[in-house]
């Protein structure tokens, strides 16, 4: 295993200055519905709304002062590029952001709220990483890639490793299934503080490249997801993919007409706000019932920037 | 003053096993635009997403066994009536509630979800009353006033309870004014524990009778409010109307335009779920910024119900 505990606990450390210990709520509702106890990480508590300020914390706070100095530029459908400007509002160093043209509204009004140069291009991987491999030529500001790179993986498992210390005997934990980011980190992070947690991804049957390679072992390259759950239309990248196979338990699906319902009942239960892409995970539970009765399970909810006018439901 | 601190004190050992004491949750980006410390006390995450549990849990208490056995009557926008049906569907007894029927949805939908008969009347006080009244004769159950009963406003007074023992040296709280069950019960409160708080009603231009009776000295006694703020399409009663007038410092109007937008920028900024009616106090800010510099204010989230396909923005 290429990252370690310590490298876990080093980014941690890093982090730190720049994220929310977030709440762990529960939802009795979906308790009494599945006979099980949910433990839901809110990371739509972060600064700028989602789970992604840990990983381009820990990948900004890793470069030197001269490598900083030259600016940050990234690809994302959404929360990394606000998380990626909003670092760089924080420590006073430019940001350009390359965001697919399908992009929710808010998170490219909320990407140049903190400052950044916006750049809309294609919704293709391939498109994404053209055009911001162009400006880093161009400017050469440091690309923060939004999951494919060992830092980011590093910086995303702490929101597990602040569930797991919270929450006694998890014996599931559920993350959202786009890049990999999120879900390699949280797998990392209960293999090395508690192996008794069956790590599982949830993706949109819409994205599914994810559960495509997790089932024959070759990651899928190229793919176009057309899904609600704006922040999973991606493909899984390969440092994720590597851990993914390795460590991950299952790979769940979700219909898309179960990610509405799904994030409509969240908002309904517990007055909270989340994209629908947190509602991925919640949205595969009714034909997972067997395998979470009587479990303590974690899920984390990875962020709440929604356009409110333009709801699914 | 015919309600005592040692009322209140009974009132809140009443309600305790009914009610959450909810977080009270600060948002930067109000503090920052008006220079001030905001601290709302969140009561959307009350067991039926409002406040009203407080009156009805008090009220539901004070009856004797024999009188809570007839079974519980009311009417209400909404709220009211779910936390009437909540507590009749805890003490397994009946319910009836009579709901305007221009109500929200949700809230129709909510009060049958605890079991209880929902009777829509035509949306005026005089019609509410009516129908109320009726159903009292016929089936001699109780009624359970929305807000014109002591009992009541013993209840709604506990919010304030809570937040003022929360948090220190408030300079102002800010409530809501539909029926002033919430705004008389916080006045008493603040009047009790700390008599420097000035307490102030924020109401919708629109539903302004009682703007009217607090500056007249008059109770405005017939008024068919036309706000988005459904939970305060009512007029003051009589019994909250005395203890206003007594104890609280203004009360301050909100435009329909300013309560949508106060609304979404609380989504937006906090990822927390409030109804139109609690951004009535939000509304009111930027014409009273002399007011609120440099001071702490409490400001009372009322409840969190809302019908996300009818959303005014």
């Amino acid at each position: 295993m290429n990252i370690t505990l310590n490298d876990l606990r080093k980014a941690y450390s890093r982090v730190r200055p720049f994220v929310v210990n977030t709440p762990v709520v529960s939802n009795t509702y979906l308790d009494h519905l599945f006979d099980a106890q949910f433990f839901f990480k809110s990371e739509q508590f972060q600064p700028v709304g989602a789970f992604k300020i840990r990983g381009a914390a820990n990948f900004a706070m890793k470069l030197s002062d001269a490598e900083r100095a030259k600016g940050l530029v990234t690809h994302s459908s959404g929360n990394h590029a606000q998380a990626v400007a909003y670092m760089a509002n924080r420590l006073g160093i430019k940001a350009t952001v390359v965001m697919p043209n399908n992009s929710n509204k808010v998170k490219i009004a909320n990407a140049k709220k903190w400052g950044a140069t916006v750049i809309l291009c294609e919704p293709t991987i391939e498109d994404r990483l053209a055009v911001s491999e162009r400006i880093t030529r161009e400017t050469s500001a440091i690309m923060v890639p939004p999951f494919d790179h060992e830092w980011i993986i590093e910086g995303q498992a702490t929101a597990a490793m602040e569930l797991i210390g919270e929450v006694q005997d998890l014996d599931i934990i559920i993350t959202p299934l786009g890049g990999g980011g999120l879900l390699s980190g949280t797998a990392l992070a209960a293999h090395y503080l508690n192996p008794n947690i069956a790590v599982i991804g949830a993706e949109p049957e819409n994205a599914a490249d994810g559960f495509e390679g997790f089932n024959s072992g070759i990651r899928v390259t190229s793919f176009t997801p057309n899904t609600i759950a704006d922040g999973l239309r991606t493909t899984v990248g390969q440092y994720p993919f590597a851990y993914i196979k390795q460590l991950v338990k299952d790979i769940w699906l979700a219909k898309e007409d179960a990610i509405v319902d799904s994030m409509k009942d969240y908002w309904s239960n517990t007055k909270h706000i989340i994209e629908p892409s947190c509602a991925v995970p919640m949205a595969t539970f009714s034909q997972h019932k067997e395998s979470l009765k009587g479990k303590k399970v974690g899920v984390i909810i990875t962020g709440g920037n929604v356009d409110f006018t333009n709801l699914p439901f």
